[in-house]
């Protein structure tokens, strides 16, 4: 499927409800638990998500069109979240990555039109990318994270599914 | 995590409200892409969800209460829906699902108690099978198919995130 803003737009404006649906009110054991010592929990996602919605996507996009190929994008913390966001209740991320989601679509729609996807600018380790590839990327690390939850999840229950498990590929999915 | 009623009613009670939020007046392009070609797309994947809601989850825990390990479950047609809703709206899936969805969760909670969840039943491929083993499949079998629809859509910008696509696992999952 070829990047298109509207398209890609649809994913983007939805996340946030999806992962309200998901998640709000869900007791603690689903939103603690992780498939691995080092992994995250359903919770370390929302917060991560709603740290790169706050410093990357937009920010990347502004140094694309201020500075082209002349200056490097900063490199991203995955996991700054984890401290800026410490004593939040996941409900109180959940409402604060609507809300920057909200904002951040805005000013997409004000930034970008059409003839600007394919500006090139320089990512720290990648090279030159293209507006559209980060935007296209945008959305498919929602999708990522999204994805993560579930299958965080579903592994919780790989032994009580019993005989089941070969028929649920999300529980043993690496 | 062990199984609870409890746990497993909090992610069943939400798939209805994740799948609208994830796919209600999604465009066409998003909601018919497969990720090969005898793959299943988001439409498709909500026609199945339909269906094994519809035949699978209460009729064998009925089974199982009423005839134990004297008679197998029948075997489930994943593709039946196929032709059951074919001339069916993506929108009309979803309502449907939800209605059946809710349903079936008052069902479960007249049917079902804690001291039910050990009784056995014989399951036609796997042999004996508890009353847990099959709801915390009903759990599984959500996430997983929840996790295949998000996957599926990731993996359409699989070329469009360019050189990001090393840092997105869903795009070559499995």
């Amino acid at each position: 499927m070829d990047f298109s803003l509207e398209r890609a737009r649809e994913v983007l404006v939805r996340t946030p409800d999806v992962l309200e649906a998901m998640l709000s009110e869900l007791s603690g054991e689903w939103v603690a638990a992780s498939e691995a010592p080092d992994a995250w929990s359903p919770y370390q996602v929302v917060g991560h998500l709603t740290h790169i919605e706050e410093c990357d996507w937009i920010d990347r996009t502004r140094v694309i069109l201020e500075h082209g190929t002349e200056r490097a994008f900063e490199p991203v913390d995955r996991e700054a979240g984890f401290t800026r966001f410490r004593e939040w209740t996941l409900n109180d991320l959940l409402h604060r990555f609507a809300s920057v989601r909200n904002s951040n679509l805005e000013t997409l729609d004000a930034l970008i039109a059409v003839e600007d996807l394919g500006r090139r600018g320089v990512h720290p380790t990648f090279g030159e990318v293209t507006i559209s590839q980060l935007l296209a990327t945008w959305v498919a690390h929602d999708l990522n994270h999204v994805g993560q939850i579930v299958k965080t999840m579903a592994k919780q229950y790989a032994e009580a599914v019993g005989p089941w498990r070969e028929l649920l590929p999300i529980i043993d999915a690496p």
